[in-house]
Protein backbone atom coordinates (compact mmCIF):
# COMPACT_ATOMS: atom_id res chain seq x y z
CA UNK A 1 0.00 0.00 0.00
CA UNK A 2 1.17 3.34 -0.79
CA UNK A 3 2.49 5.41 2.11
CA UNK A 4 0.24 8.91 1.99
CA UNK A 5 2.50 10.22 4.61
CA UNK A 6 5.24 10.26 1.43
CA UNK A 7 4.98 12.36 -1.71
CA UNK A 8 3.22 11.64 -4.57
CA UNK A 9 5.06 10.78 -7.59
CA UNK A 10 3.61 10.04 -11.68
CA UNK A 11 5.74 8.36 -14.11
CA UNK A 12 4.22 9.29 -17.67
CA UNK A 13 5.91 6.14 -20.24
CA UNK A 14 5.49 2.87 -19.49
CA UNK A 15 7.89 1.34 -21.23
CA UNK A 16 9.87 -1.27 -19.84
CA UNK A 17 12.18 1.43 -18.20
CA UNK A 18 9.17 3.30 -17.20
CA UNK A 19 7.41 0.35 -15.92
CA UNK A 20 10.61 -0.36 -13.72
CA UNK A 21 10.53 3.16 -12.28
CA UNK A 22 7.26 2.77 -11.37
CA UNK A 23 7.68 -0.14 -9.92
CA UNK A 24 10.48 0.56 -7.62
CA UNK A 25 8.64 3.98 -6.49
CA UNK A 26 5.56 1.38 -5.30
CA UNK A 27 7.84 -1.16 -3.64
CA UNK A 28 9.56 2.28 -1.98
CA UNK A 29 5.86 3.40 -1.03
CA UNK A 30 5.53 6.60 -2.78
CA UNK A 31 1.72 7.16 -3.71
CA UNK A 32 2.35 6.62 -7.95
CA UNK A 33 0.27 7.98 -10.51
CA UNK A 34 0.96 6.68 -13.74
CA UNK A 35 0.00 7.09 -17.65
CA UNK A 36 0.79 6.00 -21.47
CA UNK A 37 -0.28 5.99 -24.84
CA UNK A 38 -1.47 3.27 -24.66
CA UNK A 39 -3.84 2.15 -21.35
CA UNK A 40 -3.08 -1.61 -21.15
CA UNK A 41 0.67 -1.09 -20.05
CA UNK A 42 -0.62 0.57 -17.14
CA UNK A 43 -2.39 -2.81 -16.00
CA UNK A 44 -0.17 -4.63 -14.21
CA UNK A 45 1.54 -1.21 -12.22
CA UNK A 46 -1.85 -0.45 -11.12
CA UNK A 47 -2.34 -4.39 -9.44
CA UNK A 48 0.88 -3.20 -7.90
CA UNK A 49 -1.52 -0.81 -6.25
CA UNK A 50 -0.58 2.52 -8.93
CA UNK A 51 -3.51 5.33 -9.77
CA UNK A 52 -4.12 5.41 -13.55
CA UNK A 53 -4.70 8.64 -14.88
CA UNK A 54 -6.81 8.79 -18.12
CA UNK A 55 -4.92 11.61 -19.50
CA UNK A 56 -1.56 13.49 -19.57
CA UNK A 57 -2.62 16.68 -17.92
CA UNK A 58 -4.51 14.43 -15.04
CA UNK A 59 -1.48 12.43 -14.37
CA UNK A 60 0.73 15.50 -14.31
CA UNK A 61 -1.91 17.43 -12.27
CA UNK A 62 -1.89 14.21 -9.67
CA UNK A 63 1.58 15.21 -8.12
CA UNK A 64 3.96 17.48 -7.77
CA UNK A 65 6.90 15.48 -9.24
CA UNK A 66 6.70 14.11 -12.55
CA UNK A 67 8.87 11.73 -14.23
CA UNK A 68 9.03 10.70 -17.84
CA UNK A 69 10.71 8.16 -19.58
CA UNK A 70 9.19 7.88 -23.27
CA UNK A 71 10.95 6.32 -26.28
CA UNK A 72 12.63 9.56 -27.75
CA UNK A 73 12.50 13.84 -26.90
CA UNK A 74 9.75 13.61 -29.72
CA UNK A 75 7.78 11.26 -27.69
CA UNK A 76 8.32 13.48 -25.13
CA UNK A 77 7.12 17.25 -26.52
CA UNK A 78 4.54 15.09 -28.18
CA UNK A 79 3.14 13.77 -24.94
CA UNK A 80 3.98 16.94 -22.55
CA UNK A 81 2.70 20.03 -25.03
CA UNK A 82 -0.75 18.16 -24.35
CA UNK A 83 0.02 19.36 -20.40
CA UNK A 84 1.52 22.68 -20.70
CA UNK A 85 -0.37 24.14 -17.78
CA UNK A 86 -0.96 21.63 -16.32
CA UNK A 87 2.69 21.25 -15.84
CA UNK A 88 3.62 24.65 -14.95
CA UNK A 89 5.16 24.84 -11.05
CA UNK A 90 6.21 21.94 -11.14
CA UNK A 91 9.22 19.18 -11.16
CA UNK A 92 9.79 17.46 -14.46
CA UNK A 93 12.38 14.38 -14.16
CA UNK A 94 13.00 13.39 -17.63
CA UNK A 95 15.14 9.99 -17.93
CA UNK A 96 14.39 9.45 -21.88
CA UNK A 97 17.56 8.68 -23.86
CA UNK A 98 18.89 11.63 -25.48
CA UNK A 99 21.71 13.71 -26.42
CA UNK A 100 23.40 16.98 -24.48
CA UNK A 101 21.75 19.04 -26.63
CA UNK A 102 18.03 17.86 -26.38
CA UNK A 103 18.38 17.46 -22.96
CA UNK A 104 18.95 21.52 -22.68
CA UNK A 105 16.59 22.77 -24.98
CA UNK A 106 14.23 20.45 -22.76
CA UNK A 107 15.01 21.99 -19.97
CA UNK A 108 13.27 25.79 -20.97
CA UNK A 109 10.56 24.26 -22.72
CA UNK A 110 8.14 24.43 -19.95
CA UNK A 111 7.53 26.20 -16.55
CA UNK A 112 8.76 23.61 -14.70
CA UNK A 113 11.89 22.78 -12.15
CA UNK A 114 13.85 20.52 -14.54
CA UNK A 115 15.75 17.48 -13.83
CA UNK A 116 17.27 15.42 -16.44
CA UNK A 117 18.65 12.41 -15.90
CA UNK A 118 21.00 9.27 -17.78
CA UNK A 119 20.22 5.75 -16.54
CA UNK A 120 22.92 3.60 -15.87
CA UNK A 121 21.05 0.54 -16.08
CA UNK A 122 18.28 -1.88 -17.72
CA UNK A 123 15.42 -2.14 -16.59
CA UNK A 124 15.71 -5.06 -14.98
CA UNK A 125 18.67 -3.72 -12.53
CA UNK A 126 16.55 -0.73 -11.27
CA UNK A 127 15.65 -0.44 -7.56
CA UNK A 128 19.28 -2.11 -6.76
CA UNK A 129 22.24 -0.89 -5.73
CA UNK A 130 24.23 -1.62 -8.95
CA UNK A 131 21.72 0.75 -10.97
CA UNK A 132 22.75 4.49 -10.55
CA UNK A 133 20.58 7.65 -12.65
CA UNK A 134 23.19 10.78 -13.29
CA UNK A 135 21.25 14.06 -12.82
CA UNK A 136 21.89 17.13 -14.21
CA UNK A 137 20.00 20.72 -14.30
CA UNK A 138 17.58 22.38 -10.84
CA UNK A 139 20.25 21.50 -7.51
CA UNK A 140 17.18 22.58 -5.73
CA UNK A 141 14.80 19.90 -7.72
CA UNK A 142 17.31 17.22 -7.24
CA UNK A 143 18.24 18.17 -3.13
CA UNK A 144 14.81 17.91 -2.65
CA UNK A 145 13.66 14.68 -4.13
CA UNK A 146 16.99 13.38 -3.77
CA UNK A 147 15.12 10.45 -1.29
CA UNK A 148 12.53 9.67 -4.27
CA UNK A 149 15.13 8.61 -6.90
CA UNK A 150 17.04 6.67 -4.45
CA UNK A 151 14.20 4.40 -4.89
CA UNK A 152 15.61 3.53 -8.38
CA UNK A 153 19.38 2.61 -7.33
CA UNK A 154 22.42 4.61 -6.67
CA UNK A 155 22.11 8.60 -7.36
CA UNK A 156 25.03 11.01 -8.70
CA UNK A 157 24.06 14.99 -9.58
CA UNK A 158 27.04 16.01 -11.70
CA UNK A 159 25.61 19.63 -12.54
CA UNK A 160 23.76 22.22 -13.00
CA UNK A 161 23.81 22.36 -17.07
CA UNK A 162 21.08 20.12 -17.73
CA UNK A 163 22.84 18.30 -20.93
CA UNK A 164 25.68 17.25 -18.57
CA UNK A 165 23.24 14.08 -17.16
CA UNK A 166 22.88 12.87 -20.94
CA UNK A 167 26.71 13.86 -21.10
CA UNK A 168 28.06 11.61 -18.47
CA UNK A 169 25.25 8.88 -19.79
CA UNK A 170 27.01 9.10 -23.27
CA UNK A 171 30.20 9.17 -22.10
CA UNK A 172 30.34 5.72 -19.98
CA UNK A 173 28.09 4.36 -23.01
CA UNK A 174 30.71 5.21 -25.76
CA UNK A 175 33.83 3.75 -23.12
CA UNK A 176 31.47 0.37 -22.83
CA UNK A 177 30.72 0.03 -26.56
CA UNK A 178 34.44 0.56 -27.66
CA UNK A 179 35.40 -2.18 -25.34
CA UNK A 180 32.30 -4.14 -26.88
CA UNK A 181 33.60 -3.69 -29.90
CA UNK A 182 37.38 -4.85 -29.23
CA UNK A 183 35.52 -8.04 -27.51
CA UNK A 184 33.32 -8.61 -30.56
CA UNK A 185 36.43 -8.46 -32.50
CA UNK A 186 38.69 -10.49 -30.73
CA UNK A 187 36.47 -13.41 -30.14
CA UNK A 188 35.34 -12.96 -33.43
CA UNK A 189 39.06 -13.52 -34.82
CA UNK A 190 40.10 -16.56 -32.27
CA UNK A 191 36.93 -18.07 -32.80
CA UNK A 192 37.58 -18.17 -36.54
CA UNK A 193 40.50 -19.59 -36.15
CA UNK A 194 38.91 -22.47 -33.84
CA UNK A 195 39.64 -21.46 -30.03
CA UNK A 196 36.41 -21.64 -28.00
CA UNK A 197 35.64 -17.90 -26.79
CA UNK A 198 34.80 -19.29 -23.84
CA UNK A 199 38.33 -20.48 -23.17
CA UNK A 200 39.81 -16.72 -24.64
CA UNK A 201 37.43 -14.94 -22.69
CA UNK A 202 39.21 -15.10 -19.42
CA UNK A 203 42.74 -14.16 -20.71
CA UNK A 204 40.57 -10.93 -22.12
CA UNK A 205 38.92 -9.99 -19.48
CA UNK A 206 42.27 -9.77 -17.50
CA UNK A 207 44.33 -8.20 -19.87
CA UNK A 208 41.81 -5.19 -20.85
CA UNK A 209 41.17 -4.72 -17.05
CA UNK A 210 45.09 -4.66 -16.36
CA UNK A 211 45.09 -2.16 -19.17
CA UNK A 212 42.36 0.07 -17.93
CA UNK A 213 44.98 1.81 -15.85
CA UNK A 214 46.45 3.62 -18.90
CA UNK A 215 43.28 5.61 -19.38
CA UNK A 216 44.78 7.80 -16.00
CA UNK A 217 47.61 8.75 -18.37
CA UNK A 218 45.50 9.68 -21.11
CA UNK A 219 43.65 11.65 -19.06
CA UNK A 220 46.38 13.88 -18.19
CA UNK A 221 47.77 13.89 -21.60
CA UNK A 222 44.37 15.10 -22.91
CA UNK A 223 43.89 17.35 -20.36
CA UNK A 224 47.36 19.10 -20.44
CA UNK A 225 47.24 18.97 -24.79
CA UNK A 226 50.87 17.36 -23.93
CA UNK A 227 51.30 13.80 -25.07
CA UNK A 228 54.53 13.26 -25.10
CA UNK A 229 54.12 13.12 -21.16
CA UNK A 230 55.53 9.24 -20.11
CA UNK A 231 55.33 7.65 -23.44
CA UNK A 232 55.97 4.07 -23.12
CA UNK A 233 55.15 2.71 -26.59
CA UNK A 234 54.78 5.83 -29.30
CA UNK A 235 52.05 6.06 -31.44
CA UNK A 236 54.57 5.77 -34.44
CA UNK A 237 55.68 2.21 -33.18
CA UNK A 238 51.99 1.46 -32.18
CA UNK A 239 50.45 2.78 -36.17
CA UNK A 240 53.26 0.32 -37.92
CA UNK A 241 51.98 -2.55 -35.39
CA UNK A 242 48.76 -1.97 -35.78
CA UNK A 243 48.55 -3.44 -39.48
CA UNK A 244 49.21 -6.68 -37.80
CA UNK A 245 45.25 -6.71 -36.59
CA UNK A 246 44.15 -6.12 -40.04
CA UNK A 247 46.14 -8.68 -41.88
CA UNK A 248 45.17 -10.98 -38.94
CA UNK A 249 41.51 -10.73 -39.40
CA UNK A 250 41.91 -10.51 -43.27
CA UNK A 251 44.08 -14.04 -43.06
CA UNK A 252 41.24 -15.25 -41.24
CA UNK A 253 38.27 -14.42 -42.84
CA UNK A 254 36.79 -12.05 -40.50
CA UNK A 255 36.30 -8.19 -41.44
CA UNK A 256 38.43 -5.92 -39.16
CA UNK A 257 35.73 -3.26 -40.26
CA UNK A 258 35.06 -2.53 -36.34
CA UNK A 259 38.81 -1.62 -35.34
CA UNK A 260 39.44 0.17 -39.00
CA UNK A 261 39.17 3.79 -38.29
CA UNK A 262 41.67 3.71 -35.63
CA UNK A 263 44.43 2.60 -37.73
CA UNK A 264 43.95 5.51 -40.45
CA UNK A 265 43.61 8.19 -37.51
CA UNK A 266 47.20 7.26 -36.13
CA UNK A 267 48.78 7.28 -39.21
CA UNK A 268 47.29 11.23 -39.65
CA UNK A 269 48.94 12.07 -36.28
CA UNK A 270 51.81 10.58 -36.86
CA UNK A 271 51.87 12.15 -40.51
CA UNK A 272 51.03 15.52 -38.52
CA UNK A 273 54.85 15.18 -36.99
CA UNK A 274 53.72 13.57 -33.38
CA UNK A 275 55.09 9.64 -33.98
CA UNK A 276 57.17 10.20 -31.07
CA UNK A 277 54.05 11.31 -28.66
CA UNK A 278 51.11 8.83 -27.09
CA UNK A 279 48.08 7.50 -28.99
CA UNK A 280 46.06 9.89 -26.81
CA UNK A 281 47.10 12.43 -29.10
CA UNK A 282 44.07 11.86 -31.83
CA UNK A 283 41.87 13.02 -29.62
CA UNK A 284 43.21 16.23 -31.33
CA UNK A 285 41.91 15.17 -34.63
CA UNK A 286 38.71 13.76 -33.26
CA UNK A 287 37.56 17.14 -32.01
CA UNK A 288 38.65 19.16 -35.08
CA UNK A 289 35.01 17.11 -36.14
CA UNK A 290 34.39 15.22 -39.35
CA UNK A 291 37.20 14.48 -42.13
CA UNK B 1 79.02 -12.59 -14.80
CA UNK B 2 77.62 -15.22 -17.01
CA UNK B 3 77.05 -18.44 -15.50
CA UNK B 4 78.70 -21.27 -17.56
CA UNK B 5 76.55 -23.89 -15.94
CA UNK B 6 73.28 -22.09 -18.06
CA UNK B 7 73.08 -23.06 -21.30
CA UNK B 8 73.91 -20.39 -23.77
CA UNK B 9 71.37 -17.91 -25.73
CA UNK B 10 71.42 -16.18 -28.83
CA UNK B 11 69.58 -13.15 -29.44
CA UNK B 12 69.35 -11.57 -32.70
CA UNK B 13 68.30 -8.03 -33.40
CA UNK B 14 68.90 -5.19 -30.43
CA UNK B 15 65.85 -2.80 -31.13
CA UNK B 16 64.33 -1.47 -27.76
CA UNK B 17 63.11 -5.33 -27.25
CA UNK B 18 65.54 -7.50 -28.52
CA UNK B 19 67.83 -5.15 -26.06
CA UNK B 20 65.33 -6.00 -23.14
CA UNK B 21 65.48 -9.47 -23.87
CA UNK B 22 69.08 -9.77 -23.74
CA UNK B 23 69.52 -7.66 -20.79
CA UNK B 24 66.83 -10.03 -18.71
CA UNK B 25 69.39 -12.92 -20.21
CA UNK B 26 72.43 -11.35 -18.76
CA UNK B 27 70.71 -10.43 -15.40
CA UNK B 28 70.02 -14.29 -15.09
CA UNK B 29 72.71 -15.28 -15.98
CA UNK B 30 72.65 -16.88 -19.36
CA UNK B 31 76.22 -16.73 -21.54
CA UNK B 32 74.55 -14.01 -23.84
CA UNK B 33 75.65 -13.86 -27.54
CA UNK B 34 74.62 -10.62 -29.61
CA UNK B 35 74.22 -9.77 -32.98
CA UNK B 36 72.50 -6.57 -34.64
CA UNK B 37 72.52 -5.04 -38.33
CA UNK B 38 74.15 -1.83 -37.45
CA UNK B 39 76.95 -2.95 -34.52
CA UNK B 40 76.60 0.11 -32.33
CA UNK B 41 73.45 -1.15 -30.93
CA UNK B 42 75.49 -3.98 -29.14
CA UNK B 43 77.30 -2.01 -27.04
CA UNK B 44 75.67 -1.50 -24.20
CA UNK B 45 75.44 -5.31 -24.09
CA UNK B 46 78.48 -5.99 -24.68
CA UNK B 47 79.70 -3.57 -21.39
CA UNK B 48 76.74 -5.69 -19.62
CA UNK B 49 78.35 -9.16 -20.31
CA UNK B 50 77.38 -10.35 -23.53
CA UNK B 51 79.32 -11.86 -26.68
CA UNK B 52 79.08 -9.47 -29.42
CA UNK B 53 78.87 -11.73 -33.45
CA UNK B 54 80.22 -10.14 -36.10
CA UNK B 55 77.40 -12.12 -38.31
CA UNK B 56 74.45 -13.57 -38.64
CA UNK B 57 75.76 -17.44 -39.22
CA UNK B 58 78.45 -16.37 -36.13
CA UNK B 59 75.96 -15.51 -34.05
CA UNK B 60 74.02 -18.61 -34.37
CA UNK B 61 76.60 -21.00 -34.32
CA UNK B 62 77.29 -19.77 -30.62
CA UNK B 63 74.25 -21.24 -28.80
CA UNK B 64 71.69 -23.78 -29.31
CA UNK B 65 68.91 -21.53 -28.89
CA UNK B 66 68.39 -18.83 -30.97
CA UNK B 67 65.97 -16.00 -30.17
CA UNK B 68 65.51 -13.37 -32.73
CA UNK B 69 63.32 -10.29 -32.53
CA UNK B 70 63.15 -7.59 -35.65
CA UNK B 71 60.75 -5.33 -37.12
CA UNK B 72 58.75 -7.84 -39.13
CA UNK B 73 58.60 -10.74 -40.87
CA UNK B 74 60.63 -9.03 -43.92
CA UNK B 75 63.57 -8.61 -42.05
CA UNK B 76 63.36 -11.89 -39.91
CA UNK B 77 63.90 -14.02 -43.43
CA UNK B 78 66.32 -11.27 -45.00
CA UNK B 79 68.71 -11.91 -41.46
CA UNK B 80 67.61 -15.75 -40.77
CA UNK B 81 68.46 -16.53 -45.05
CA UNK B 82 71.88 -15.74 -44.74
CA UNK B 83 72.60 -18.44 -41.97
CA UNK B 84 70.31 -21.13 -43.07
CA UNK B 85 73.49 -24.02 -42.56
CA UNK B 86 74.02 -22.61 -38.96
CA UNK B 87 70.49 -22.60 -38.29
CA UNK B 88 70.35 -26.57 -38.83
CA UNK B 89 69.25 -28.02 -35.57
CA UNK B 90 68.60 -25.51 -33.57
CA UNK B 91 65.86 -24.38 -31.78
CA UNK B 92 64.67 -21.07 -33.61
CA UNK B 93 62.28 -18.79 -31.30
CA UNK B 94 61.17 -15.93 -32.81
CA UNK B 95 59.42 -12.85 -31.33
CA UNK B 96 58.75 -10.48 -34.09
CA UNK B 97 55.44 -8.73 -34.15
CA UNK B 98 53.34 -10.30 -37.15
CA UNK B 99 50.23 -12.32 -37.85
CA UNK B 100 49.56 -16.34 -37.21
CA UNK B 101 49.97 -16.62 -40.98
CA UNK B 102 53.38 -15.37 -41.01
CA UNK B 103 54.17 -17.40 -37.84
CA UNK B 104 52.87 -20.07 -39.31
CA UNK B 105 54.77 -19.57 -42.53
CA UNK B 106 58.55 -19.22 -40.87
CA UNK B 107 57.75 -22.63 -38.62
CA UNK B 108 58.48 -24.13 -42.24
CA UNK B 109 61.27 -22.25 -43.49
CA UNK B 110 64.38 -23.24 -41.75
CA UNK B 111 65.29 -26.74 -40.47
CA UNK B 112 65.25 -25.96 -36.84
CA UNK B 113 62.82 -26.39 -33.77
CA UNK B 114 60.41 -23.81 -34.15
CA UNK B 115 58.77 -22.11 -31.45
CA UNK B 116 56.61 -18.45 -31.90
CA UNK B 117 56.39 -15.76 -28.70
CA UNK B 118 53.95 -13.00 -28.66
CA UNK B 119 54.97 -10.85 -26.18
CA UNK B 120 52.45 -9.11 -24.26
CA UNK B 121 54.53 -6.03 -22.66
CA UNK B 122 56.21 -2.91 -23.73
CA UNK B 123 60.09 -2.70 -23.34
CA UNK B 124 60.78 -1.92 -19.83
CA UNK B 125 58.14 -3.89 -18.51
CA UNK B 126 60.50 -7.26 -19.80
CA UNK B 127 62.31 -8.87 -16.72
CA UNK B 128 59.35 -8.52 -14.52
CA UNK B 129 56.32 -10.70 -13.24
CA UNK B 130 53.45 -8.17 -15.00
CA UNK B 131 55.42 -9.01 -18.45
CA UNK B 132 54.07 -12.05 -20.09
CA UNK B 133 54.67 -14.27 -23.26
CA UNK B 134 52.57 -16.47 -25.21
CA UNK B 135 54.30 -19.34 -26.97
CA UNK B 136 53.44 -21.26 -29.58
CA UNK B 137 55.00 -24.26 -31.98
CA UNK B 138 57.15 -27.11 -30.51
CA UNK B 139 56.11 -28.45 -27.38
CA UNK B 140 59.76 -29.84 -26.52
CA UNK B 141 61.32 -26.57 -27.59
CA UNK B 142 59.30 -24.67 -25.11
CA UNK B 143 59.62 -27.48 -22.21
CA UNK B 144 63.70 -27.46 -22.21
CA UNK B 145 63.67 -24.29 -22.56
CA UNK B 146 60.82 -22.61 -20.10
CA UNK B 147 63.19 -21.98 -17.60
CA UNK B 148 65.13 -19.30 -19.34
CA UNK B 149 62.17 -17.98 -21.06
CA UNK B 150 61.03 -16.97 -17.58
CA UNK B 151 64.24 -14.50 -17.43
CA UNK B 152 61.52 -11.98 -19.56
CA UNK B 153 58.56 -12.80 -17.59
CA UNK B 154 55.49 -14.63 -17.05
CA UNK B 155 55.23 -17.92 -19.94
CA UNK B 156 52.28 -18.61 -21.41
CA UNK B 157 52.35 -22.12 -23.90
CA UNK B 158 49.81 -22.03 -25.88
CA UNK B 159 49.29 -24.91 -28.80
CA UNK B 160 51.14 -26.52 -30.78
CA UNK B 161 50.13 -24.40 -33.95
CA UNK B 162 53.08 -22.39 -34.34
CA UNK B 163 50.44 -19.53 -35.04
CA UNK B 164 48.39 -19.58 -32.26
CA UNK B 165 50.62 -17.40 -30.05
CA UNK B 166 50.39 -14.41 -32.17
CA UNK B 167 46.70 -15.46 -32.52
CA UNK B 168 46.35 -14.84 -28.96
CA UNK B 169 48.93 -11.62 -29.23
CA UNK B 170 47.05 -10.08 -31.14
CA UNK B 171 43.47 -11.28 -29.81
CA UNK B 172 44.45 -9.60 -26.82
CA UNK B 173 45.52 -6.06 -28.81
CA UNK B 174 42.17 -6.17 -30.77
CA UNK B 175 40.69 -5.74 -26.86
CA UNK B 176 42.78 -3.14 -25.57
CA UNK B 177 42.76 -1.26 -29.24
CA UNK B 178 38.73 -1.18 -28.64
CA UNK B 179 38.84 -0.69 -24.86
CA UNK B 180 41.34 2.46 -25.70
CA UNK B 181 38.55 3.48 -28.74
CA UNK B 182 35.80 3.96 -26.18
CA UNK B 183 38.16 5.58 -23.82
CA UNK B 184 39.28 8.49 -26.15
CA UNK B 185 36.05 8.68 -27.91
CA UNK B 186 34.56 9.33 -24.60
CA UNK B 187 37.46 11.07 -23.27
CA UNK B 188 36.91 13.89 -25.81
CA UNK B 189 33.59 13.67 -25.70
CA UNK B 190 33.43 15.11 -21.75
CA UNK B 191 36.38 17.49 -22.76
CA UNK B 192 34.90 19.30 -25.67
CA UNK B 193 31.75 20.00 -23.15
CA UNK B 194 34.33 21.57 -20.69
CA UNK B 195 34.69 18.49 -18.01
CA UNK B 196 38.07 17.40 -17.04
CA UNK B 197 39.60 14.21 -18.44
CA UNK B 198 40.91 13.29 -15.02
CA UNK B 199 37.40 14.02 -13.58
CA UNK B 200 36.00 11.60 -15.90
CA UNK B 201 38.39 9.05 -15.89
CA UNK B 202 37.71 7.46 -12.79
CA UNK B 203 34.71 7.02 -13.24
CA UNK B 204 35.14 5.87 -17.19
CA UNK B 205 37.60 3.08 -15.76
CA UNK B 206 35.13 1.65 -13.17
CA UNK B 207 32.02 1.43 -15.31
CA UNK B 208 34.04 -0.05 -17.93
CA UNK B 209 35.57 -2.53 -15.67
CA UNK B 210 31.85 -3.52 -14.34
CA UNK B 211 30.98 -3.84 -17.64
CA UNK B 212 34.09 -6.13 -18.85
CA UNK B 213 32.07 -9.16 -16.93
CA UNK B 214 29.62 -9.22 -20.27
CA UNK B 215 31.81 -10.53 -22.19
CA UNK B 216 31.30 -13.97 -20.44
CA UNK B 217 27.77 -13.59 -22.06
CA UNK B 218 29.11 -12.65 -24.88
CA UNK B 219 31.60 -15.76 -25.32
CA UNK B 220 29.05 -18.03 -24.79
CA UNK B 221 26.31 -17.14 -27.07
CA UNK B 222 29.37 -17.02 -29.50
CA UNK B 223 30.20 -20.28 -29.02
CA UNK B 224 26.53 -21.43 -29.24
CA UNK B 225 26.07 -19.37 -32.10
CA UNK B 226 22.65 -18.76 -29.94
CA UNK B 227 22.68 -15.06 -29.69
CA UNK B 228 19.00 -15.46 -27.77
CA UNK B 229 20.36 -16.31 -24.53
CA UNK B 230 19.78 -13.96 -21.48
CA UNK B 231 19.03 -10.92 -23.88
CA UNK B 232 19.25 -8.28 -21.56
CA UNK B 233 18.50 -5.28 -24.01
CA UNK B 234 18.48 -6.49 -27.45
CA UNK B 235 20.38 -5.51 -30.15
CA UNK B 236 17.23 -3.37 -32.27
CA UNK B 237 16.94 -1.62 -28.73
CA UNK B 238 20.70 -0.60 -28.64
CA UNK B 239 20.76 -0.08 -32.48
CA UNK B 240 18.19 2.57 -31.89
CA UNK B 241 19.69 4.18 -28.97
CA UNK B 242 23.20 4.26 -31.17
CA UNK B 243 22.33 7.21 -32.66
CA UNK B 244 22.81 9.10 -29.72
CA UNK B 245 26.28 8.41 -29.57
CA UNK B 246 26.95 9.69 -32.96
CA UNK B 247 24.59 12.68 -32.41
CA UNK B 248 26.46 13.95 -29.27
CA UNK B 249 29.73 13.84 -30.72
CA UNK B 250 27.89 15.96 -33.48
CA UNK B 251 26.55 18.39 -31.00
CA UNK B 252 30.03 18.68 -29.63
CA UNK B 253 31.72 19.44 -33.00
CA UNK B 254 33.87 16.28 -32.37
CA UNK B 255 34.17 13.61 -34.81
CA UNK B 256 32.21 9.96 -33.95
CA UNK B 257 34.74 8.50 -36.69
CA UNK B 258 36.14 5.88 -33.47
CA UNK B 259 32.78 4.08 -32.85
CA UNK B 260 31.16 4.64 -36.56
CA UNK B 261 31.06 1.27 -37.76
CA UNK B 262 29.07 -0.41 -34.63
CA UNK B 263 26.41 1.40 -36.27
CA UNK B 264 25.86 0.25 -39.03
CA UNK B 265 26.91 -3.25 -38.04
CA UNK B 266 24.08 -3.59 -35.57
CA UNK B 267 21.56 -2.11 -38.33
CA UNK B 268 22.38 -4.54 -40.52
CA UNK B 269 22.40 -7.91 -38.09
CA UNK B 270 18.45 -6.19 -36.89
CA UNK B 271 17.84 -6.05 -40.68
CA UNK B 272 18.57 -9.51 -41.19
CA UNK B 273 16.27 -10.01 -38.41
CA UNK B 274 17.91 -10.81 -35.09
CA UNK B 275 16.54 -7.47 -33.66
CA UNK B 276 15.70 -9.64 -30.31
CA UNK B 277 18.68 -10.74 -29.94
CA UNK B 278 22.19 -9.92 -28.48
CA UNK B 279 24.25 -7.30 -29.45
CA UNK B 280 26.69 -10.62 -29.44
CA UNK B 281 25.07 -11.75 -33.08
CA UNK B 282 27.83 -8.96 -35.17
CA UNK B 283 29.93 -11.20 -34.76
CA UNK B 284 28.31 -13.48 -37.42
CA UNK B 285 28.49 -10.86 -39.99
CA UNK B 286 32.34 -9.96 -38.92
CA UNK B 287 33.22 -14.02 -39.65
CA UNK B 288 31.67 -13.46 -43.37
CA UNK B 289 34.64 -10.91 -43.90
CA UNK B 290 35.08 -7.45 -46.02
CA UNK B 291 31.01 -5.89 -47.14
Amino acid sequence: MPDLSKPAVTVLGLGDMGSALARALLKAGYPTTVWNRTPEKAKPLVEAGATHAPTVADAVTASRLVIVCLLDYKSVTDVLDTARDALTGKVLVNLTNGTPGQARELATRYDVDYLDGGIMAIPPMIGAPPAFVFYSGSRSAFDTNKQVFEAFGGTNYVSTDAGFAALYDIGLLSGMYGMFVGALHALSLVTSAGVPAQEFAPLLKQYVSAMLGSIDGMAEQIDKQDYAIDVVSNIGMQSEAYVNLTLSAEELGMSPELLAPLGPLMARRVADGHGHEDIAGVVEILKKGKK
